[in-house]
């Protein structure tokens, strides 16, 4: 399950609850862009995703430089998850999910919708309402929102 | 997998098979509406599934009636697989997925992205072409073909 | 307000609360169609709406033949409200704002988006759920609920 | 360029003379389907489209039965030509230009958009005002009005 | 009413004058954002705003930096007024509407669909036509068209 | 034919192909925007485009700054050939044209929807490939392919 989690949102945690049965392992990887600025470091967000599902042994945390397509081959993973919230997202992900396959053909995404109470949470949104002080508590799973806080201060 | 299969298309074997390697077990159920007029009789669409999939000991087929939701329940299934072609596609199984979540919490969807050169194909459309003596042979399997070509004659 | 509300859901109630305090009065119209047979009989879908908004001193409840538009002039209505849920009702409702707009330039549409936790809410799958003997009480206000339950045993 | 032009409504007029520079010919064909009842007679929307286009040597109007595929074949035409009003309909042409593609790769599907203030009228709008005794006057050509009006007194 | 109107177009015009009748206060803020840079200056966005609306007492001009949200509890406004042109706009605006609704349930949107001859008016679009020396009249009020005028030349 | 080529992709030869024989001329024309640096400098995409298309009398290869509208005119090119893959490039098109039609009346655009095999196909996805070193071959021309390969060593 790839992805920047800057931060990570109780939407991408109800995510990978939602898909652990289906799967042997999942590995949560932190895809570093060197170009884009992160609000918060990686070794925080490492940290964050660690703690969080510390209690899942079906669960690794990872990170990567360049292609997700290559990170998975390295990884030998079989299978992308990826979650959409709406039109605009399906619309993205059809398009990475169809490159994906047409460039390596034994890659498969597997796609969940978001629950309808976690269908308008994003980091984007998560990030600028910290950047703004607003309240960011229904949308960052507890244990993240403690060590949050003090910044919004 | 619930559908009506009415026939069964080249985009439907393909999600199939996409989805084989991820579940120890795929029960191809046909919906029974007895509102709904099928082109072809529930005997002949329940043949060629159990044709095409003889030689994957994985691949159940069956059919019910009613609710989707309760054929699920009663024989326990936890996912269901879904493919998506396009926007209008996407809003209604969006819609489905989550009347599903809401009123059955341990039934989860799970979707596969057509992919491009299926993302066009559709029982609706095959069924118009049949009727219009068109050319099916891109959209339907070749077992499947056979049977219906002298249809068209 | 016009619509079906073949039944009510606890979206539209939704709707009509968060439309309340910007609006003097409240019409919910139910528009009969000759041609579309309705699950339930406009009786008893008058009456529901009664019921539901009897301590609500701003909403009336009636109904009405032939187009919106002409209903609309007839009750010297200024406004429509209507719930917007998807991408797909977005489509639907910018065309008929639209003809409205054209066609009776005084006639304005204010839209409400759906709340999360019901966008998935319609008319449309309530009636499915009740013929398949489904789980309706998330989507329908308790008060209905009451009576519909008897024709799902 | 195919249709059931029941009516024909500004929208369709402008589409046509939009592309007319760009081809030799146009042929108006309206398709015929048994299954659907149309509101104008097959005679009428025929009538109609030739006193529309009376003055324009380069526009024919003809009719037919079965697939539009299966009649561009016959009259050898190359290119069919559409317009698009919303996502809705994008999303419903994309499906079907793919399918011509794919069953008859020699026949291409030309796209116009429809000007803002043409991009909510349809046939099915015109239709539903009609019965509804409602103003058409924005929607339909002026000649077109005159043998319409007197239906809707 | 917030924006940037940077600069204000006659589609935000519209959606002011056909808002008004429903409320006793409009509020139009310019949120300022330190770090997106504006082609027109503040005071110049402001002025334009108040020569505008001069003659609507219903009409307030302000500005304010930081969130939405918080500028709203700040100033009381219970209602959010904005508009929609196409299916973009409406998975925006709906994730923003829900958000706000999330972290501040007492802050509802009203949201109005633009008039067909104005969906394609954009301040984007209009500072693209003013940096090519475009003819951006069809897209400005006259009032402010005057003062951009001398800019292009 | 405007676009930036940045590079050229088979999504867009395709488009050209599949246009040609409508036209007379086909100007294939790089836009130049000073601000937005481009992966490939201009010259090369100048020859890349004239290499591919030698042997097409009919096509011409152009680049141009500021807007096309007005290269359009200079040129005194009366329609603008444009190809959509899904709906956000539908939306984003629709506007587009629906400017052009506002400010340059003459100025009609054409559109051609990508077909199955190449609609997720696009210059940002070949950028990103190529910056990761990932394999862009089913996504450029052959001619290009080769010239490219060298950078991704």
């Amino acid at each position: 399950m790839p992805g920047s989690f800057d931060p990570i949102t109780t939407g991408h945690v109800d995510i990978v609850y939602r898909a652990l049965p289906l799967f042997d392992r999942i590995i949560i990887a932190i895809g570093v862009n060197s170009q884009k600025k992160s609000l918060f470091p990686l070794d925080q967000r490492l940290n964050w995703l660690k703690d969080l599902f510390a209690d899942e042994p079906k669960v690794q945390v990872d990170h990567y430089e360049g292609l997700t397509l290559q990170y998975c081959r390295k990884i030998e993973a079989k299978y992308l998850i990826r979650g959409i919230r709406n039109a605009a997202d399906f619309d993205y992900e059809r398009t990475i999910s169809q490159i994906n396959h047409t460039v390596a053909s034994e890659l498969e995404t597997v796609f969940f919708i978001a629950r309808p109470h976690l269908s308008h949470v994003s980091s984007t949104i998560v990030r600028e309402l910290i950047l703004g002080n607003g309240d960011i508590s229904h949308f960052v799973p507890a244990e993240i929102l403690r060590h949050i806080s003090p910044l919004s201060d």
